[in-house]
């Protein structure tokens, strides 16, 4: 771990959020619920301020950023949670950025993707995370939240 | 379906192109014809026109930028013509707008994909498709307007 | 080409049907809709007569009658629209006859079969087709002869 | 349920018997047995009578014949009994016809087709059958009649 | 056949039952109907009685515990009935009691496994089957009692 | 052999063709050749002469005929030569016939299968055959007469 | 969802665990940590009292015996969290059970089972889950109680 | 390596048997042979001996009490041999006890399993064995024991 | 073709024989019959004088040596008869040196490998066949040495 | 060849790298050497300058913006040196637009691919490329700017 | 058994060796151990000698002359031991040659294969072994001595 | 690294060809080029001079003998240069030579194979090579000697 440990505690908790999350809330409302990304935002914010930990949230459709913002938090944050989206499921460029990281790496699903399509089924993302949070809805935010918190705890 | 239809009818039809569309015409003419992508929207916007029906005419190399599109699309459309070109082999995060959106999606391929290579027999878009046109060339896309324009119609 | 391309033209379209759509109207309306194989003949007939054509309308429960029919296609007819049904996921005889036409063929499902079960999701009449239309229902017959008649005045 | 089901309690059941059938008794009796179809026959009208009903016998060696067979029994049976014998193992067709009926379906097999070749493992008419019944030799004909009788008391 | 066909009829048939079937009537009633364990036990015993035989009843969730029923009907059974429930899908280990066995043995499925997710569309146990009854529901088990009578009878 | 080997050599070699056959020399000569099936008819007719015997030659575009061609040949042939064309790769109910019969037969394909596309290297007929000749253009129909007049001159 | 709700809650929740997890903390301590199952429930019994619930906390070898628990969960529990361990990859026994119970189901599994050997990157038991945690460690159990916890109080 | 090698080698050599092997030499004993288990376990303590070695010898037809059984050859065992007859395909339970072990492992079959059907090819076990010896009969469980002396001595 | 396909035709036939092939006659004489690996090349040398051409017969158990008999013939033959036994199914050495052949090259098999183990339903050595014999025992040879004839008197 | 070749000479190599390469030297310098990206830069430069040709070096972790890359060297490059990474194994748009260049193209990857995981054992890149150097670290790029310069020499 | 047993029993064990075998104990010492092949041909030697037996051992490189090896040990040897190192993967020539041996044969390996990379996880030899031995190191080759001792001893 | 590194220097490189190649330039030059192998070994030894290097050339169309010839290389050659042609698709036992060198080695292939035939894009060497360079016809093997060059260079 290149970081130092302590140091990299006071770094927030990037909270990485992939194609068509923007949408929450308003599709398909009886599928996905009514809670919007912003207010999952200010759920995970407050629930790392309940650990003492701040939070760098974003969203992007485009494969590109998200690894930019994976590179970011390389170097700027404490950990990640992302919910990778459609590009869990293709994307080894991401799976990459992820794998350079030396941070704790929490994978998020809303759904179950076990219990969806078969190409739903299998994650790249999966390959480089630390641990893995789905099925859950908005809720899995908070546990990751929660998990990075404990994980970062045990560093010290 | 949650915009009113009458008034979704006189929204534009969005037409979008996949990476390397904009090479139309100048690639490989032989394979591809002389058409460019500039002459297929203008064919587009005619035939549009002579069903009483705008369109909104777009490329992109960039999968995030086509989500971006498709999510315009789901609250400025009236449908949604879509040639995915190499992103349809690949892109979930396509598929996912698409499954977003409560509009009529035509996909089209200038050439017949199934007398291709192997890998550009499948299509991710077909999944989230109302109908598919291939192997018809720039006509294809005089096609797909005619389906919209006819499945508006019914809708009134 | 072996027959003179201006000639062709004036011989009928052959619109071939494969088995159970003789039944279309009457079996689950509910999905298929209440548009009987007789109607969407008459929806044809005018519309190939609107761009100066003749058609020829037959469907057949048998494989070897449709491979009939496509041979006296070759000869009697200036292009193939084919719905061939069930025979479209099963019968390489069915593509070696069309692979033996010299004229357009257009396939046409009515559903989109790549939202339906994994064994419809692949047609061996899609490696011989020109094009292909599908998921548009009764329409994309007629959007078939549009592209028929289409490509027959090219040829002129 | 389109048709009222105590009428079609009182139509017959169409046992429907699949390619190289007529064979049986004279083809291979060691391993098929000396029971030939026209006993079959005999035994299934005469155990149908027990519960007071009546049967159509029929076999083809051709899968369009057998649609249209299964197209007629949609109208004028109450359930149909199928030994697919090959197109079992190759005809959407068959499925297509079995699917668009409103009547219970069991499908019968002579032999255990699970203990036989790869290839003949897999039916597709199960995909559509109510009910199946395998590897009982000619009994299996009886199990199939007790069967529908059962069914169609249950719905009176 | 090690034993003597005719003693072993006057031996009971073997009916086992596999994981869960002990909530039947009780789990998801809409699906799986309202007839309980105890009830099929019942009408199989009454069945077999109407053929002059006996039977042993046995559910349980261990697939050793199947295997050793399986081996005690092997020395006091005349024949067996099995619906393996969710153990068909997996146990080879049944499978080869089912093979050690010198006696018919029925395979029984209350729904029609082919139906079902493709998990579920494979039975090992088949490999090992006489024959094969599904998709009849609680009927299933009742065909099945016929079908090894049948087979006694023949065998003295 | 339920036949008297030396009776059944009086009895003709029965020459069978599949789907599109009948279209030899008129279709894309350039890749097929000149020669007509009437030709091929004529040569083998000439080719069973010099060994003594005669030939039933027929073609069909319809897999339940073939079947039932195959039956005939069953009691009144001697040997079959058959090309399944198209039927080849996917009937299993021609398979079926042809290991009903208890005659030589040798499968003939006009091109070498193996080195077109991938659906074509495989054919269920392969696994019923004495043997196959494949590859040698219409000079096959001429080896396998030969073959077939070795094999029943050893026979007698 | 048949058991009242509110009831539920006061209901246990089960937390049952696989086969060898009775080995944690003595088995390769540096690769499993040195974490006790014991304490890991002492663990799950503190958190859960601090959402004002209660546990039942087993562990098994045996597959049947863990469908037997489920079943116990199904009448006595509000809610499972199951570590299935080995049977996780291979047991649709108790996928079924899980299926057969009405409540929320956890799937936990203390490392990330798809940065493992390819025959542990699938388990059946997600086809049945509410949610998935894993790759947490012992921590991970406590992110389950919470994710229970508050599917439960969602439900008042 | 936990455990004193020294001390281990004073310690019993497990030799655990699957499902159905209880049946050895009462089923199908022109296949398997007459030798019965019982005599296997003389055989075994008599090699065993031999080597100045202790044998504990076990049969069950539970995949659970095959764990628990090598959950304490763990702690009181110098080494194992296990026919896990069919759990060796299927269970990756037994293969998770294995891998737990610190001890030197040998996987016997009676049959040469890669002469089988092809679901009998695979052993998850083999995965964790140390060694493998098949093919021999009951001879392979003296080979077996020949070799887990030869290691022990060699750890010495 | 860069030889002068008239002296090319004076040329020998080179008859190439792959492993385990000179044990012809003398191993499994039930299964392979009686005739040796001489006395076919007695047949082929006649067969072949019939025609007015010699032959060069040779065999080799060496993958290796099979290519530089391919590449000698490449100079000094009109044509390949080849039997590559085992290498068939394995080399793509030896499809190399028939691709890089300018002559007609003919596969023979003894055995129909259809009807074998499916590791030997595959044979490279098709891929760069002009034709295939198989399933005629050493007839084959002789049917393949008419085929060379009548190929290489078409082309003078 | 669209472009005069003489004069594309004088057009400037594009070197193209993608996602995540902009971390070389910073990112697990243990595995992947402690050389930057810039230092790469600066080596294919003075390579290209020795040999007289300029080089024109881009990074981005975009997929479209590597093809807007690659479409600008259509037109303004003499060659393109490729080093894909992630999107190498995912990227058909990225094929598209190498297969629409008439340029040279190599692809480079610093590591052997075919040492690493399966899912990185592919490239899509690989079908367009005209030659591909791999596993020789940063001197791979070298190897691939005199490749370029001797394959431009030889057009001349 | 074509030869007489007790006779084959005075002629010698061949004991042959795959390809690199000849590198042990010179090649990665702390992988494959110490021990030469020259050691372990002393070992057997040794160990045949104590039953009574003598041993041919050879090692090559070569496919073609291990299948010459076989042939000679047909005709000169009692049993076969054979460790076919790389060609056991891939070589059906081999296989073939043990197939037409009707000798007791052992493959040895000195690895267990099925903990290696997927593609050593399979092995042709072992569909014509008699009994394999694997995962024993040096060892195993003792133990196969033992096994053809106590086979041939059998067999008198 | 067993050997010196410096001194290793002086050994020559092995350049190793497999079979067919000693046709290059013969054999259909408009794909393969008109450059021979001599000359291509001159090419060779003419770069590595430029280096202070030696090379040994050699070329052979057996496998065995190409293991021969890297062992020889693992004691005399300082690395190894190989285009294993057809065998490097098959041959294990090469790699197991390859994987034995602890010298650099690099696969050269003339063509792209990953733009051929589907057999041929797979390549067992590839496993074991440091370094490949493929599609850039003679040129590939001057790059070879460059990069050895450098490798042996950077050791020192």
């Amino acid at each position: 771990m290149a970081k130092n440990p302590k140091q990299s505690k006071t770094l927030p908790i990037y909270i990485l959020n992939g194609p068509n999350l923007n949408l929450l809330g308003h599709r398909e409302p009886e599928v996905y619920g009514t809670t919007t990304l912003a207010q999952i935002e200010a759920m995970c914010a407050a629930q790392a301020k309940s650990h003492g930990l701040a939070i760098v949230f974003r969203q992007s459709n485009r494969e590109g950023e998200i690894v930019d913002h994976l590179q970011e938090a390389r170097t700027s944050g404490s950990a990640v949670i992302i919910n990778p989206a459609g590009y869990g499921h293709t994307s080894i460029a991401i799976l990459d950025s992820i794998q350079a990281l030396q941070l704790p790496v929490i994978e998020v699903h809303l759904s179950n993707i076990h219990r969806r399509e078969p190409y739903r089924n299998h994650s790249y993302v999966s390959k480089g995370a630390t641990g893995i949070v789905m099925g859950l809805g908005a809720q899995g935010y908070l546990r990751a939240v929660d998990a990075v918190a404990e994980i970062l705890k045990v560093k010290t």
